[in-house]
């Protein structure tokens, strides 16, 4: 191994690299990871100097608070490669500052820019072989937080592991996704975790969705938990609905993600002169709109697909069938904004920046 | 090390014991553990042999699902030791059902009762010398399940870990607890996992808490999210109001733990004359009742503490001091508990297990 020593970032270098086993046209998402990881360890009230390292298991007690309270954060990202061989990360700060809204709500310290932004940028720097050119290839980037600190107490740990691991990814393509309207289980409480990117947030939903893939359905709309009358998010997305030729998506809360691939979306929409709204969408108005046929789209939006669309969904056991339609707005601002991502269009909002 | 190996689990003895190096008349509760742990990973399809082991750090994959999408639960329990040097455990049956509960709401696998019941048996009985007699003594039992198949995508993960750990306890004396009624966060959304013993229920309270620690109150008593208007839990424990001379805890649903603390004490009350309802308190009436002295206590109930009396409140910032009582119901079911569980009192009820 060889170690170098930058101000900031130690790099201790893989003695190999697996590059050259993996099988680039054929990645199941978020199954291969590259060469090295980063690691910051926080104890002592501060954060100790983070190291980039061979990718590996790491020890961890087994009364790490991570396992039994769930202190543990992430954020989903992406890095580009363009036609010269330049790679690009697409807004970080917006993920970087999210990283820290979540860390308060879940009682964890905030991380550096120089940590979070520096890391990534060192990193990624380091394994940009594994950024492959051409449409739909990127760089799936997973920074997160675990709680390390060992001990049965319902309390919030005293020391933090921070880690980026990195998984070349292929566009990903879910197949026609069927939804149900939820309308006993929730993904968020008021006054709750939602809006924050935790860990727990996740497996809670896993049982209903495979109550909905048991039904032939692959994902589940979530709707206020109150009152289930509210469209909220879409499996782990945000959720777009057109009627007629506007588009409609929830207002971001305590109960909803503040996504960035949404806000992204809007910002385009805007620019390109789509009729947007973010309000909430009542689930009496969606079928009301399926049945007058104004209802013309359902997508969600996020990292891993950037667009998901919807080819259906079922409400209290009634299926609605969404129309095949021609200039799909879903489409339209996909391929925008991962034109902007693969720098074949021109970034007007100043979104990207280069590695 | 010795290797016993019996027809259900592997033994692999600790060289030496860390038991003489252990202060029992100073623990930090959930912060020492015993010399072994048992470990049982299922993987494709099944559970393995589960094997007790000398407990140390284990290693895992930074991409384990537990650390990214919160696949956690986990159970708390105490064993006791008699006058007569017999070791009991209080219910067992009962953290066995609701582990699987939690199990079936997170997407994971069951155990059965060969590994958590058997499991328990044998690793108790291996460490019988770290239960010590005497009032307020025990060994706290922290069986836990955490998903540790690799990968970032938010889909359940096919291998998990079922693991118990066990922790000396002293008597849990919180000090005087002041509480404040949430009125803005919460704890559990309707149709949440507000019932499963989930990690990720525990770290979305530390934030809320700790603003509450900041206004000089130990804890926060959570109300239903929609309204704010019933009481449901008090910190991690289920909490009973007594007015005049009826005790009245919140009816366990989907938001709110099935304890088992919580299910002894009210049968306790039944065998014993008290009245006691399971209904929605409200916080309205909580105040009517302050106001008029018909309030005469407040109790958190749980495995840790098993009653945790509470001497005031605050609510939309008027603080309520709770009436110093003598014949206090908490104190009287407390005491009528721990002495079925140190087996000073018969159990007619039949809740002790022998090791």
């Amino acid at each position: 191994m060889i170690l170098k020593n930058t101000s900031e970032i130690d790099i201790v270098r893989a003695n190999s690299t697996k590059i050259n086993d993996v099988d680039f046209e054929n990645l199941t998402f978020g199954s291969v990871f590259t060469d090295h990881m980063l690691v910051c360890d926080f104890k002592d009230g501060k954060w100790e100097k983070p190291v980039i390292k061979p990718y590996e298991p790491f020890l961890i007690d087994p009364s790490a608070k991570v396992f039994h309270y769930g202190q543990a954060i992430f954020e989903g990202m992406k890095a580009y490669k363009d036609e010269n061989d330049d790679v690009w990360l697409f807004r970080p700060d917006e993920n970087f500052h999210r990283f820290n809204k979540s860390a308060i709500r879940m009682a964890m310290p905030e991380v550096t820019e120089e940590i979070f932004i520096d890391g990534l940028k060192t990193i990624i720097d380091l394994e940009r072989d594994w950024v492959k050119k051409g449409d739909g290839n990127s760089l799936y980037i997973r920074p997160f937080m675990i709680a390390i600190g060992s001990g049965v107490i319902a309390n919030p740990s005293t020391q933090y592991r921070f880690m980026i691991i990195l998984s070349p990814a292929r566009s990903y393509f879910a197949g026609e996704v069927k939804v149900i309207i939820a309308d006993h289980y929730s993904r968020a409480a008021n006054g709750g975790i939602g809006a924050a990117k935790a860990a727990g947030n996740y497996a809670g939903q896993f049982y209903p969705t495979k109550l909905a893939n048991e039904k032939g359905f692959q994902q589940v709309i979530w709707t206020d938990d109150a009152t289930h009358t509210k469209l909220e998010e879409a499996g782990t997305m945000n959720v777009f609905v057109r009627i007629n030729d506007t588009l409609i998506t929830a207002p971001i809360s305590d109960r909803i993600l503040d996504g960035i691939t949404r806000k992204s979306l809007i910002d385009i929409a805007k620019r390109d002169g789509i009729k947007i709204e973010e309000r909430s969408v009542l689930v009496d108005e969606l079928l009301t709109a399926a049945k007058n046929g104004s209802l013309k789209e359902i997508f969600g939006a996020g990292t891993a697909a950037v667009v998901s669309p919807i080819v259906g969904f079922s409400c209290q056991d009634v299926y609605y069938e969404l129309p095949k339609i021609e200039n799909s707005f879903a489409n339209d601002i996909k391929d925008k904004l991962t034109k902007i991502q693969y720098k074949q269009a021109e970034d007007t909002f100043g979104w990207m920046v280069k590695i």
